[in-house]
């Protein structure tokens, strides 16, 4: 059994979190924080999300409730991350890290807390797109260059950037297969007299609409068939998922510093 | 019944015609041409085809054949077209045109021949694609600005124009509904810091790979839902069987030049 | 401007209703109610959300904050709906009803209501699905007996029932369109020897799997091509915008019972 | 390079294998029969399939042009197909077999001429659905018990039995890698109050419409996300292109009997 602790437990994914951890066999809600001065403090963390209680009061302070868990999650904010992964190092506790932003020096830290602590860190906890990762592989290496390559992806019109991150990375994995370099071979766009399409391209679609949480396909198209691997990510349940995947797996290392693919056993 | 001819019947789409004619009921095959030259001249269209004997031989003179068929239905060349359409308006036929590339003098030689018969001109014959265009009209009106608006297409390698013509009129007509400029509001690649999206932007994504035929989907995105009006087409049989329709339907009619959204009933 | 109440706004609809509510322009949240004992009573509802305070107090009485908004909106149970749509009766407030599971007596009730003020009552309030039932109605005319018509839906792990409601609706929308008589031509699933396809059944394929909200598609398949017409909801969030697009609608009405084709401006 | 010979070169099949043929690099057309009292016999191939001419006469005896040819593709009937391998066997040529309805007695014919020169035989030739396989293997191991999985396939309106045997196959892969019997999981259809979806379950959708080749989707549905693995044929072409796929590769063995599985690198 893996008892785990929430770090922003009130937050969107802190609550995704607590939903994640009751459903999983073999993982427990064992603690819960905010950052003090909530109007939340205090509460049975179960009725706050919704889910009936838990028996685990929302506090402020991680250090108070060491005893009570077995691994730490933490989505919250860089900074927040740094002290509460000093806590865990300290007291000997397991740390699930997957916040985004953070700087070099404190990708250090984490490794060095790695040297005492099991600590898993992933900037995309989806178990489905690090799987989608290997099969991409396995896909390009078969198909080689026979096939037409293009990456469809969809987010929601708050993003900012494109294309995603994720796509990014598929993208290069397929490269990397082909002895591409993505740099070279990525299109971006097409409008007007484009000419016929260079095999040895990869497209790039990149559509922004609506709450979309992120879809991805990597299509690969021969003559007289399709192959399309797809991802879609319905809610942060996907990375809260992953995350506490990794928080029972962790329980069978007492240190070093892992990833998703480590978590999955696909790391070679 | 309406006894059909098809020019270039031993060509792609020339064969394709000749299949769509024998399926759909009250059309038959009455007639069928090819270049002179062709080492085919002569055989059983049917047998040619691959779909059994159908009693009508290749030939390469529409004029010796004028009283074997109601309608022409030609998907050839400007040149070819225009002499077929000259023997059938002074025999009296009625004529199904989905040549591409026809310039301005040409198209006004085809209003000149609908003051005498009738005849069908459409630069894309498909139901499905037409249908799309009314469907799309009422859904934008509905859904208003309340949406974010992408329309993805999908074509083979070989096409050299991006996006393809129906994605752009599919545009247009989302445009027209709802008090935009399609050439102001259109964006074709998104990549880098794009920022959030704008509302009124339509977006296209153009995929080309493989021998895709052609498929296009309008993607309205709000919160919470998305509605998709997607066509596909699978083979040029989409295109025959449009001017097959067209060709039953024009019976009913001795004079006058129409497109498809009058076949299909659509027509304001 | 209309000022919404939330009936049994602490609950997972409750609280997506105070999020649309907040985001749609021209509609601001007035009042929110909860069952009495709820320990989060006296919270700020959009501190519970997790919105940022919006002053509002949820309460367990609607009678007592009856002058702080102009519609309600109630998504609870049948009993809750009865007694809070007399409050509104009384109070000559419009109310927008998507509960679930009402008899006939109840339906009764509501219609009577409508006699003095104004209500919206649908079962699915959705404006794409509402949207969608008229695309499909179109397509079906045009398309006639001339395409295979399948309706592929799927849903989460726990729904019980199949195929879902709405795709019967889109079902029986299809059928009366070519005059056919559902229960006749519907097919529920296929193994074994079937023998060809006989063309005017209509075929449904259920998925069940995941989280998935709920998602459906009416594939219409001609030779050469397809039509498809999708809707997925990803979120509550699609009925709780169709609800608030329902409560700025009815301000211009003072009495009647409306749906929401009525409010879509489709009904005919 | 290897020559090939297409057998039946003038039936559907026949038509494509001659144009897949001609577009593989490494591969050329030596070769081609058509059944005795063909009116096409004597006729250039290429002019015949339109590709233009390929200077290879359409021939009723394949014995009189076995010096022309190096491996027989041979896509026609058992008892056509049975005879073309004897004439193989004893000129030493090599034979790429995607005929199906074969018995067991004729299957053991296949083996025993592997024995003398080499045989690729396998019923579906398809590189992406054999791929496939590979990719749903792995899929199910790495996700295991925590997804919901439904196979959804679509094929034309003529075909007589549910599911297709692809369907079927990819139900196996992912039953064995889970340790299912498929038997016992596998659900064909969903109808009225179903209760809530079992977890070892392995649902099959089947789409009959219009003439769709045949498209096959496995999803995966955890909470939180989806991946799908998508195959979608086009035309008959993606069995030619697998069939000269094989032709190329067997070029390197002398004798034994292959599958798709050993041409793609994919055998374990």
């Amino acid at each position: 059994m893996s008892r785990v602790a929430i770090a922003g437990a009130a937050g969107r994914m802190g609550r995704i979190l607590i939903e994640a951890s009751q459903m999983a066999e073999g993982v427990s809600v064992g603690a819960a924080t905010e950052r003090s001065g909530s109007e939340l403090l205090g509460l049975d963390v179960g009725n706050l999300v919704g889910v009936g209680a838990l028996g685990v009061k929302l506090v402020d302070d991680l250090a108070a409730v060491v005893d009570d868990f077995d691994v730490l999650i933490d989505f919250t904010s860089p900074a927040v991350t740094m002290a509460n992964l000093e806590i865990c190092r300290e007291a000997g506790k397991r740390v699930v890290i997957g916040t985004t932003g953070l700087d070099d020096e404190q990708k250090q830290k984490i490794a060095e807390a790695g040297e005492q602590v099991a600590v898993v860190f992933a900037p995309n906890m989806s178990v489905g797109v690090n799987l989608s990762f290997k099969l991409l592989e396995i896909a390009a290496q078969v198909l080689g260059d026979d096939v037409d390559i293009e990456i469809v992806e969809a987010h929601h019109r708050h993003k900012v950037d494109a294309p995603s991150g994720t796509a990014l990375r598929m993208g290069e994995v397929v490269a990397d297969a082909l002895g591409r370099d993505l740099k070279e071979c990525a299109v971006y766009g097409r409008e007007g007299i484009t000419g016929e399409r260079e095999r040895k391209t990869i497209g790039f679609e990149t559509i922004r609409a609506g709450d979309i949480v992120g879809e991805h396909t990597v299509l690969f198209a021969a003559l007289g068939e399709r192959l399309e691997i797809t991802h879609k990510a319905s809610s942060r349940m996907t990375f809260a998922k992953g995350a506490v995947r990794a928080a029972g797996w962790v329980m069978q290392h007492s240190q070093g510093e892992f990833d998703m693919q480590d978590v999955l056993g696909l790391a070679e």
